[in-house]
């Protein structure tokens, strides 16, 4: 079995300079040999999903970006404004791997994990830009028989994160759900997982043909921001729903202080006396995008029950503990072509991942669009 | 005894009209004699909070208020902005009584409370602006001997906020705290609780006399917003306190933010390596004022492990339970020449308090001074 294991592979990383120049290269990188409970995964897909955009590009001006090195090893280069080189002094001069989650075939296997070889596997493994990847037997998720990488590239983070948020809605104790930017692959999944739930979802879309998909979707509850009576619709679809939660993969501007202040209006219509510190309803927003990258603003007409928060899939997987997780897991592959199917814009080589036109336009995070990296594709 | 009670008293009323007009008045209004387990108090004094002042005025501009109506019956009245009607609409056309809390003396009693008759009491009624004010007796707190009414006038929002705030430090898991607007006099009291229990204190304050004022007073960690080093001095005393829990008073602006970003850069100088998802220290802020009534504006370059939240004391109060509630109140009454000592900068009877001039000095909010209501004198 050795002998199918190669040497090397390409993978990409990002660095910082402490001189603010971003580059994004490909290195050739030993393959490490799995160990005993271990697989080596040969990665066909894996998706950028707009969690990896941040470590990818850091804070860097992107539409700045250079392309030099050779055709094989390409190197994108660009510059990080000086004022927010802070935000990133941890990871200086530190070269990083990247990609967050993909899917590939098993091509070699330590002795305890022999059953694994020839099979299609997904790995959340943070090092997914890769041709290979050396991981534990008991972190991948075997996809069932007839599913391709690329159906499985996105098995864990989009999937694992809308279970998670019906997951803590219920925690919390909330019985409907709100979600923004609502007909990104994210929300449509959410939007099947709910339907088949029975749990209420209302979603937020930025355009009409988003509300549209949504609704040939099935979606009983849309909203759109850009229309005349958003605030008036979101109130009414609140007070309807009960919804009481969010999670806004937007982040900046106004629209959390919005949704906070339409479940204020919508929980006062039920009150039966004024009170100078408004509902005794407890609102929640959670955060866990940030296809806003500008400056969330809210006013604080909303009460005193209220919060806000970050939202982040790893810390909700760690709190609700490992069977529950797996039990998730389990749900994610069973459905994997119907609930959880993910939809792709395009497919990219390693090196095409670094010309800066497929840059701009996999990095500018239209909602619906994703691209898939096919690292052992066109080398 | 049924002789010594008065038929009516004067109490403050405040209203706003669906044509968008705030009237605050004086109105005569029948005493309610005590019942069994009732206590009528003589209101002596009463303080103007913060938290008075959003009801006294609402949205209303403060700064255009005309005094009408005659000396003995004054009526101030002033203008709601028709954009800003909607966030009163639940109030409109209602008269309501105000005051949170306020001190005096016990001239009759129910047949079973008549121990407490001629004792000085404290009261959280939600009407003290008023002349006489009927409670349960178990309900009031009795001040030690020798105490006055301006002594024990501000017993409850302020004292018990501040011990709100370390108990709710304690509950979710923090061991040290942070402070806006900390020279006030809810911050002067926080400083003396921590500074007795032995809980480090991370004082913010807007002015180098607020920080000599409080350092004054024993502080131990000050630091001035207004100084060109304020976010490394923050930043140095997060480090040194492991202060990851915040009770912000002024609400709008950018020091939410500030405090959230400075908490994180205080939490990565101490992890061993990076993380694009920033580190994983739950940082908490608790809004519970609005001294900029603004919005609140952030950037959310603190990672994903955080929150931001209103924060009143009535829902702490139902969520602690009431033996510790009362066990709080007990140390305050213990306290009250102490720790719990409040400072004023004026007193004003019920028709002074509707003087322009007047108004435009207690509405003012300036850190530290607080005024008095006297309903009983001068009338």
């Amino acid at each position: 079995m050795t002998t199918e294991i190669p040497q090397s592979g390409l993978a990409m990383r990002t660095l910082i300079t402490a001189a603010g120049a971003l580059e994004l290269s490909l290195v050739d990188q030993p393959v490490t040999p799995p160990g005993p409970d271990e697989v080596l995964v040969r990665i066909e897909a894996a998706p950028i999903n707009p969690s990896d955009l941040g470590l990818l590009f850091g804070p860097a001006d992107v539409s700045g970006a250079e392309l030099g090195g050779t055709p094989e090893r390409p190197v994108l280069t660009a510059r990080v404004p000086e004022r927010l080189m802070p935000a990133v002094r941890g990871r200086i001069d530190q070269s990083l791997p990247v990609g967050n989650e993909g899917a590939g075939v098993v091509i070699a296997a330590g002795e305890n994990a022999q059953a694994l070889v020839g099979r299609t596997v997904a790995v959340l493994g943070r090092a997914m830009y890769a041709q290979y990847f050396t991981a534990r037997a008991a972190d991948v998720l075997v996809l069932p028989e007839g599913a391709t990488a690329a159906e499985g590239a996105s098995c864990f983070v989009n999937p694992l994160t809308a279970l998670a948020m019906v997951e803590t809605m219920r925690d919390e104790g909330h019985t409907a759900l709100v979600h923004t930017a609502a007909a990104s692959n994210l929300g449509q999944m959410l939007n099947r997982i709910c339907l088949q739930d029975g749990v209420d979802l209302v979603n937020i879309v930025r355009k009409p043909e988003q509300a549209e998909l949504l609704r040939s979707q099935g979606a009983n509850h849309v909203v759109d921001s850009s229309a005349p009576g958003f605030l008036a619709d979101l109130t009414a679809a609140l007070e309807e729903t009960g919804a009481t939660i969010a999670f806004d993969a937007i982040g900046g501007g106004r629209l959390v202080g919005q949704i906070l202040s339409c479940m204020e209006a919508a929980a006062v219509r039920k009150m039966p006396v004024y009170s100078r510190y408004g509902s005794d309803t407890f609102k929640q927003v959670y955060i866990y995008g940030g296809l806003d990258t500008g400056p969330t603003e809210f006013n604080r007409g909303f009460g005193f029950a209220w919060a806000i928060g970050g939202f982040l899939l790893t810390p909700f997987l760690m709190k609700t503990g490992p069977a529950r997780a797996q039990a998730l897991r389990e749900r994610v592959a069973a459905e994997l072509k119907t609930t959880f199917a993910s939809r792709y814009t395009g497919e990219l080589t390693l090196a095409e991942a670094l010309q800066p036109q497929n840059v701009a336009a996999y990095n500018a995070k239209h909602t619906g669009e994703k691209y898939l990296v096919t690292p052992n594709r066109g080398l």
